[in-house]
């Protein structure tokens, strides 16, 4: 697949092979990216220089240039939404982005942010600060949801595009589209918000606020300056077992799990040893995460979507969107515990509120807040019928 | 209020002056206890040497000796159910145990047990193994929501009561009642199980589970070995407010908390520091807990929550409950995400499968798992209703 890049996107060059090589083992091959305007003024009064996004595309920008799709992701993915010449392992949206799919690769141009403040090629906490050569670390500014989308928008400004087909986000991502959509109102024809919020609700915020706490507790945590062979494992671990379990529901992992032994014999282990099929597959979930993800870019992002809040734009959801000219689809789970289906439907109201064409659909995936990457055909269908 | 006592039923001799004045800042007063049989052989193959059980109670024993309640607490409550004379610190059910209330001491001799393998004067991990004159810690042997039933039993015999009136209990203590009733089907005219389970379902498991591992990844806890000035204590917080959060309800916090901010001003702390109310309220729920509760004994209890399943006892839920002679009443409530109602739901089902006067009460309370200790007036109500 063709991939349209302007002069400043390119390879980052100072990789070694041997890094390279690491990296290949992760499937993290080192991505594109572009640079940020700078200095790239934040959402809560800092500022970042020679800041840089880290993206991946799909299809090509037709002549016209109003072809592209920006895709936001959630907190932890990398933009490999799905498989590219340069990285054929799959991606995280693999049966929604591709030739013939949902979102589909033969008439659009999809791009793929690293959201700001991650650690997959984007600037964020783990980066090195050009000021001072060493990685920023907590002298990271506060990152805001706003930032996100912003830097969305300049990667799509950058790659030559000021005029989007469509904005598309989960989670984050859903948060980060209204984000877009109120800084943006007039930037793209279509928004699909997914299993996001309008602000993030005290319940989600609680768990959030354990999982910061658990990483912030690990004494190897060493208040922000780990070592990069010797982050807060134990923490992360914890804190990424936790979003496991939120992001599923209880009746999914009844049906899937039940009460199954864990397979293998662990009897002769500690008396506090998994025992269940369950805890077992949250062992191999945060093992994978903890792997690849920062801690600080955890906390980072984390405490973003806490402090989202739609509002702050003009003192309510709708008008916060007011001057928004696309159509829109917001998509919600019902069994989603997590951004509550009220939660996307307060959304869908806001637009409505100013009479912005809005279709919500609210899904009966039994799969939780992770339903967008389990229960395909929904999502397959709903977002097709919309893109039609 | 008179109390029975067996001549093995004792305050603790041991404790010092100033060691009790300590305790009580804590309103931890020295509890009365008896001995258990010895050797107290447990459900999973263990035995247990001078064991004991810590208990309150309210009212009085009549000459028939039938007029006893039996009390099962959920995993962190002492025995202190209601105020007494020696204690008169509101207790965790003082607005249902008392003259005139819904469990009325008027007419009832009312025994609430600290469990087997808490810490609040009950034998558990924290306890001097006689054997060694040392705490037990890892060494105690592991404990099933049967040994904490049997346990609770054993108390009312020591006391002098053979034949119970009724049997009560919440979450932990709603499975401790099916594990009773399994056990001891005959023994009891009446039994409340409110938000239990028949079998912990694996979301609760892996909730559970993440619980114990931040205890277990903490270095102080130091392989159980901690010394008792020094214990885990972050991994004990984080446990506690992920308990925390999931007794209660998304809607109900949606409510009472919001998005509004702490109180006092907290920008100048760690960019990561508690910002909401609701981080507030985990922080001081967290801190009293961990002042309170021994670590390893909270590993033993959410074990052996983990671990119950009811159709250990012949095969199904309803062959368990099949000698049952007693009238039951089965309570649960909508918003309970850690107990769901389907669960209190199956427990009826067994009991009405043998023809078992049942009554389900299916309510609608918002604050969740928590409901039975502040939604008063509903769970007044209904246990009012089945005890007159």
């Amino acid at each position: 697949m063709a991939q349209i890049r302007n002069p400043e996107a390119h390879r980052n060059a100072g990789a070694s092979a041997s890094s390279r090589n690491r990296r290949d083992r992760e499937h993290m091959i080192e991505p594109l990216s572009v640079a940020l305007p700078d200095p790239f003024l934040l959402y809560r009064g800092g500022v970042l220089h020679q800041a840089r996004i880290a993206y991946e595309s799909w299809g090509e920008l037709n002549a016209k240039r109003d072809n592209a799709i920006l895709l936001f992701t959630g907190l932890s993915p990398p933009a490999h939404a799905a498989a590219t010449a340069s990285d054929p392992s799959p991606g995280w949206w693999e049966r929604i982005v591709g030739p013939g799919l949902a979102i589909d690769t033969r008439h659009y141009f999809v791009v793929c942010v690293n959201s700001l403040g991650s650690c997959f090629g984007s600037t964020g906490a783990a980066s090195i600060n050009p000021a001072t050569g060493e990685r920023y670390r907590l002298d990271f500014p506060e990152v805001a949801v706003e930032d996100i989308a912003r830097a969305g928008y300049e990667t799509m400004r950058a790659l030559g595009v000021e005029q989007l087909d469509s904005v598309i986000g989960a989670s984050l991502g859903g948060m980060s589209v209204l984000a877009f959509a109120t800084q943006f109102p007039k930037a793209a024809k279509r928004l699909i918000s997914i299993s996001g919020s309008p602000a993030a609700s005290p319940f989600a915020i609680a768990l959030r606020s354990v999982q910061r706490e658990a990483i912030l507790r690990d004494p190897d945590w060493q208040a922000g300056q780990y070592a990069s062979d010797n982050p807060p494992r134990s923490g992360l671990r914890v804190a990424r077992k936790l979003g496991t379990i939120t992001y599923r529901s209880a009746a999914e992992w009844r049906a899937r799990f039940g009460r199954e032994p864990i397979a293998g014999n662990t009897h002769t282990m500690s008396p506090f040893a998994p025992h269940f099929a369950v805890e077992g597959y949250l062992e191999s979930q945060a093992e994978r995460f903890t792997r690849v993800f920062d801690a600080n870019c955890y906390l980072y992002l984390s405490n973003a979507m806490d402090r989202f809040d739609l509002a702050e734009h003009g003192g309510s959801y709708a008008a916060a969107l007011a001057e928004v000219t696309a159509r829109v689809l917001v998509i919600g789970v019902e069994s989603d515990m997590l951004f509550a289906i009220a939660e996307q439907a307060s959304i869908a109201v806001a637009f409505e509120h100013n009479a912005t064409p809005t279709r919500f659909a609210r899904l009966p995936s039994l799969e939780g807040h992770d339903s967008f990457l389990v229960d395909i055909p929904r999502f397959d269908a709903e977002i097709r019928s919309f893109l039609a």
